[in-house]
């Protein structure tokens, strides 16, 4: 069996929750990690497929395949990547900006927009609690649940959704994860990895008609407001279409714009289903 | 601009809204009509691009690229494809069904499910109004909005979904519209083909968090009762992943046993994306 990883954050329910209820059987191992863990245990070979930040991706493409059909993105709102900020983001430069370090793809973004959009230059310092910083008036970078925190506490005017600027921007999608294989996982268990994405695909439409179910999965694992996930996941896409591809290629461009890869990869997932099986 | 098509009913709306609502734009004409008038269309050269059903796509796949991205199915349940019959189907040998002229898709999958399935052989008749038949008590396959009427109308144990008796037997998925397009078309004019499909799931995808505008829009056009078409959309797959592709291609196989087509064509998409675009 493909030893998988899943991201233990609720961001990605809508694809496991099948499995947790015991509706669908997945046909690998499930490992569940923070985002920048299964980038690097993917790397390592301590797993086989996983769902890894979008720049992580694309930082080391040459040795992880993109898998087709999902990802983790947003039309527009992303809702979970903030930058809060008493300052439009236009007027930032100079400035210094405290950014999570727990996720490259969304403090890669900002860059992008900050210097390519804008055409400006603050400085990043990372720092472990960012949100302290936003309190005390200082431009941050918030994440995942901090960035859901954030919208409640925070004047709606001082919070800007990286998703919604980049939107606005290039009138593309975001995409902030992809799944992904070791290249010589692919080459070797196609098979393997095409059942594995396919029992994704499969728990996925499960999910679109059971929300009900995967909400109060969500609800177990982190209470939120009543309303909050219906609302959270109809703003989230994952599906891994042209749009979404296209979203992701333009970011690609841009990282490398900025010097934040080596070389823009080709937007093209390896193709595992198995022609006319 | 490409001459495109869209289906003349509720269906699709997910896929359509946000061009109705003016919310993106779509860079082709769009001709609205019914399934088989769209396949005929498609094959004429009047038009270039439409969503088709499965099977003219399966019978013509030599003619009529696959494309990527999209399509309309169902996990199990697809309400808009029924069986009403007082036996239960198996039940049904040496019989005669009534059949609606308006889909050879669906009649196909009663085939397959009762040749295949049930290893019977009843006849088939084509009948301007089988829901009239099915009042007298007689089998009847009904499609759309005729099927969606039946469900209200008669008791429960008496409509049959082949998308859930297809779901139950093989364990795959529903895919009963597909996109295509006519092969020269995707040979010499690609980008413009991406272009078209790189809307319409930019338009799903905004359909995704704009749910009540595209119920709205519905209900507009073919009033139901409130809530119909939040159970329905939520019923319906618009992505063709590797789950709705697997489907397709066991579909196309038994399509062939039964021999309905010349040959179970490779469900193979064409790959309309440009790479790193």
């Amino acid at each position: 069996m493909l030893k998988c990883g899943r991201i233990r954050y609720t961001n990605d329910l809508p694809i496991f929750a099948a499995f947790d209820e015991g509706v669908i059987q997945y046909p690998g191992t499930l490992h569940e990690d923070v985002p920048t863990r299964l980038n690097e245990m993917l790397l390592s070979g301590e797993l086989d497929l996983a769902p890894i930040s979008a720049f992580a991706w694309a930082r080391n493409a040459e040795r992880l395949a993109l898998l087709p059909d999902l990802c983790i993105g947003a039309r527009d709102e992303v809702v979970s990547v903030v930058l809060v900020s008493q300052t439009p983001p236009a007027l930032l430069d100079n400035t210094q900006i405290f950014v999570t370090q727990e996720s490259a793809s969304g403090r890669n973004l900002l860059r992008v927009l900050l210097e390519r959009r804008y055409c400006i230059a603050p400085s990043y310092v990372e720092d472990a609690a960012p949100i302290e910083r936003a309190r005390r008036g200082f431009p941050a970078l918030l994440i995942g649940d901090g960035a859901i925190d954030a919208i409640e506490e925070f004047p709606r005017s001082q919070v800007y959704d990286l998703g919604t600027l980049w939107h606005e921007w290039t009138g593309q999608q975001t995409v902030f994860a992809v799944w992904a294989a070791r290249r010589e996982i692919v080459d070797e268990r196609n098979e393997e990895v095409r059942a594995c994405m396919d029992a994704l695909t499969d728990a996925l439409t499960w999910s679109k008609r059971n929300m009900a179910t995967v909400i109060a999965g969500a609800q177990r694992r982190f209470e939120r407001a009543p309303g909050f996930y219906e609302d959270y996941y109809e703003k989230l896409n994952f599906t891994f279409h042209a749009a979404a591809r296209s979203g992701l290629a333009a970011y690609c461009r841009e990282l490398y714009a900025i010097g934040a890869i080596p070389q823009a990869p080709l937007v093209a997932p390896e193709v595992t289903d198995a022609i006319a099986r």
